[in-house]
């Protein structure tokens, strides 16, 4: 039996990481083999990329070397873990997948989401998820919750300007309107369990 | 006055490196302001990525990771490197280009032609060089020349069996066939002089 493929978008500090983790373990206690992994990154190759994309100048890639970037260690992330972890019959959750490209490209570069696309048709095939779960929370709320967290600074890109996320936040929701059986905007307010829940219902129709 | 774009291709051991030296120095005898730099590599994102791309196992990465890094070097050296020192009159001598990417992809790999041209187009805006010069040289010639520099060992790419260079070398013979203006084939063979020789007359239009 094959598995399945579900990714968790929305801007930095909308609370992702936390949620993966405690979606993966409400779906571990149904019985679901459940996989969990991040991007960029998640394989071997793709953390190696990693490193070239979060350290050094701000201005130390162009937009289209940065998509190229994304998309290289995407590739080698779908090829190397999540192809065959699906494959075998397991659930793969994923913190942030190709939308978060669409939502980052679309803010201020020169590339559009025809450009994305075509990066992701060459380098994964295409590859969607079953479903994308994007949290959506107030911007205040987000960028105050992710500084609370990282008080020491933040990455080359989670350190733009607020306005940046603004853009970010709201390429997410135009992609959820979309696709809107693919994609599901879910509530990222309030306490963590009352998120936890709202995200599992989301999946329901997934569920065996 | 805008400068020129040259490039020099072909496979293992065929003299590109030899003879870029070879040109840029008869150019420069003829008043030419000459830039000479080479893939992938040739900016400081350019050669981290190519650090990635010559280093580790045979199967490091899959074509479609390799074909998006080859790309990422790219767009970062056309656009840190190549597009500024032409637009400040500059000639640039280029070792291999996307020409290279086109034929070893087009070997033995899922991806096409028009995968690796799709890339191109996002990453640097499909540039294409004003003169591309095609090494041909005999198989077996090529590959002793190679074997005597490199009898350490070669990298991740040359170290390749010697079919799948005979596939690249019939690969760049097409492409010079189907864009004649462009890319011209000339003969490597015998002393390093005659070919730079015939290497200055393919040019010749082009000079001032
Ligand atoms: N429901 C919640 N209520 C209050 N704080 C929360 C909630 N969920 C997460 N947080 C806190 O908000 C911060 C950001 O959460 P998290 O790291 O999960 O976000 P993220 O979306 O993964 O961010 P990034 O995009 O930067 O990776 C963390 O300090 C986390 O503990
Ligand atoms: N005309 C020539 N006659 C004999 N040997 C040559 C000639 N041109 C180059 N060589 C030698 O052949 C070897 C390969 O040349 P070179 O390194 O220039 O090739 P290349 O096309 O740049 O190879 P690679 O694709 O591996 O970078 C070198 O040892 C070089 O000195
Ligand atoms: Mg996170
Ligand atoms: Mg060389």
């Amino acid at each position: 039996m094959s598995g399945r493929f579900i990714t968790l978008e929305g801007g930095e500090g909308v609370g992702k990481s936390t949620q993966l983790r405690r979606v993966a373990d409400a779906l571990a206690r149904r019985g679901i083999d459940v996989v969990v992994t991040r991007e960029p990154g998640g394989s071997p190759g793709a953390e190696a990329i990693r490193a070239l994309l979060l350290t050094g100048a701000a201005d130390r890639w162009s937009a289209r070397a940065e998509a190229l970037l994304f998309a290289a260690a995407r590739a080698d992330h779908v090829e190397r873990t999540i192809r065959p972890a699906i494959a075998s019959g397991r659930w793969v959750l994923c913190d942030r997948f190709v939308d978060s490209s669409r939502a980052y490209q679309a803010t201020g570069s020169a590339l559009g989401d025809d450009d994305v696309m075509a990066l992701h048709r060459v380098g994964s095939a295409g590859l969607l998820p079953d479903r994308t779960l994007v949290l959506a929370l107030d911007a205040d709320e987000a960028l105050a919750r992710a500084g609370d967290r990282d008080s020491a600074g933040s990455d080359r890109i989670g350190g733009r300007a607020a306005d940046y996320h603004d853009h970010v936040a709201r390429a997410f929701h135009r992609i959820a309107a979309a696709e809107p059986e693919r994609v599901r905007l879910v509530d990222g307010s309030g306490p963590a369990d009352s998120v936890t829940d709202r995200l599992v219902d989301a999946l329901a129709d997934l569920l065996p």
